[in-house]
């Protein structure tokens, strides 16, 4: 069980279990998409690589175990065998099961039978799609914060924006999760006063989007990192959000206010606005 | 439309829609979990921060047009409210409501009803927990390929491994997914002839985890990167991974083989094994 160790759960709280014959990572987004609409606390057990009938009855007692005060756990399970899911309900639990859920009715659907195979890792370490993702990660911190204005014309996106606006993250992601190769450049006071974008960029107009942020937020941000600082001082970013977006609007570029999205959300507006050719599904 | 420019799609495949009011991050990555078990190729287009009444008859008009031959396009959705999903589920198409599916019977057993929120990233920019992701990444990189020693009594989990057995990625991925502190450390043939661990590393060795990795796989990835050098051949492979494995089991030091695993499953078993005190959920 994996309490999170800043807010103490009540001893009362439900027991979730996220249970698959992979990672469990798929079981487990989904689940906690579920559980955010309820305003309650929740135990959470992850049971991954459930691959075999013994780990499958392992995996029932645990369950019935976590059931309590006639409060039955909840199961969201990712099991492709029939053999495994079939153990697993019958544990005591409120069983929520993705796959046979949908993969019988998209059977009728499709007119084939489904493989009945192991998820998405299944053999993922040698795919085209695969390969690119860690050559995309590679890219990234190779070109993160302009460290290298090698092979620009390999990047599929180039994010600009201010120290501290979100970039690093934002290329990582966008290359960890969709193969995208994300170079990074900061703009600068230096940038600023010469009025221009760092010199390798103007080539590649067509890929570079921009990340603001709020003054007030990038302060706070900055203070984190270097309290009292000049350069964190609300003034000085005042001053660095300002410049930087001028120049984004003169420079025709794209951009967005990261002040409140999230990482993934920050991604996903960037791939719907550049559209990149090569984009990993 | 986003088919993959690699493997051209045949005009007749099916088309598949990932529906949210979010990122569609999760329908995205619980429809490939599905569609994976069939053996047939998928147009798939995301529809993301479907948010608006206006919003959704868009979509339900793509939908509608994707429809062709007969053949309704597929569905996967995760909108939070009903009133959007009511309009998205009027489309022509074959529905996989994953929220609707799953929150009614919820609402039942745990007695409360669902607050009908959009998903994870309400607010989650101001949580603990995205907060510490982010200080996860910037840790993280500033502790790739032993860059810093500093503060590694901070580090959740501490990897090593020979160059190119998948510390950064992993190293990264924990952070990302998990908000874990990963410090890597490569080892290197410095290390082998001293007989022993990167000297800031021993205080630490409950939190070390090992990557190994055949070396047939480590010349291949090493080749892609510096052909032809001794760096990646097979001799120089086989002489670094049977030291590091020496090493690994002479200082008691857990570890896998990455060769045919994924991130996803690598860090899964680095979180079964260490299970680190500060895991995010």
């Amino acid at each position: 069980m994996t309490p999170d160790h800043r807010t103490p759960l009540p001893t009362s709280a439900r027991t979730v279990f996220f249970v698959s014959d992979g990672t469990g990572i798929t079981a487990e987004t989904f689940g906690h998409a579920v559980l955010t609409q309820f305003e309650m606390k929740f135990r959470q057990v992850r049971l991954p690589f459930i691959d075999t009938l013994d780990k499958a009855h392992d995996a029932k007692r645990k369950i019935n175990e976590a059931a309590t005060d006639g409060q039955r756990p909840i199961v969201f399970s990712t099991l492709v065998k029939t053999d495994l899911s079939h153990v697993i309900r019958q544990a005591n639990g409120m069983h929520m099961d993705l796959i046979q859920t949908f993969v019988s009715p998209l059977e009728q659907e499709l007119g084939v039978k489904s493989t009945h195979t192991v998820g998405r890792s299944h053999n993922i370490v040698d795919s085209e799609e695969y390969k690119n993702r860690i050559e995309a990660i590679n890219f990234s911190l190779a070109h993160d914060d302009g460290q290298s204005h090698k092979n620009l014309s390999e990047a599929d996106v180039i994010l600009v924006g201010v120290s501290r606006s979100g970039k690093t993250p934002t290329s990582l992601y966008l290359a960890m999760q969709y193969g995208i190769k994300a170079a990074n450049y900061p703009l600068i006071p230096d940038d600023f006063e010469r009025g221009k974008l760092p010199s390798s960029l103007p080539p590649f107009r067509s890929k570079i989007f921009g990340l603001s942020i709020s003054p007030e937020r990038l302060s706070e941000i900055r203070h984190e990192r270097r309290a009292g600082s000049r350069y964190a001082s609300i003034e000085n970013c005042r001053y660095e959000v300002n410049e930087a977006e001028l120049m984004m609007k003169r420079e025709g570029i794209r951009w967005l206010s990261s002040t409140t999205k999230s990482i993934e959300e920050i991604a996903t507006t960037i791939l719907q606005e550049i559209k990149p050719d090569r984009r990993d599904y």
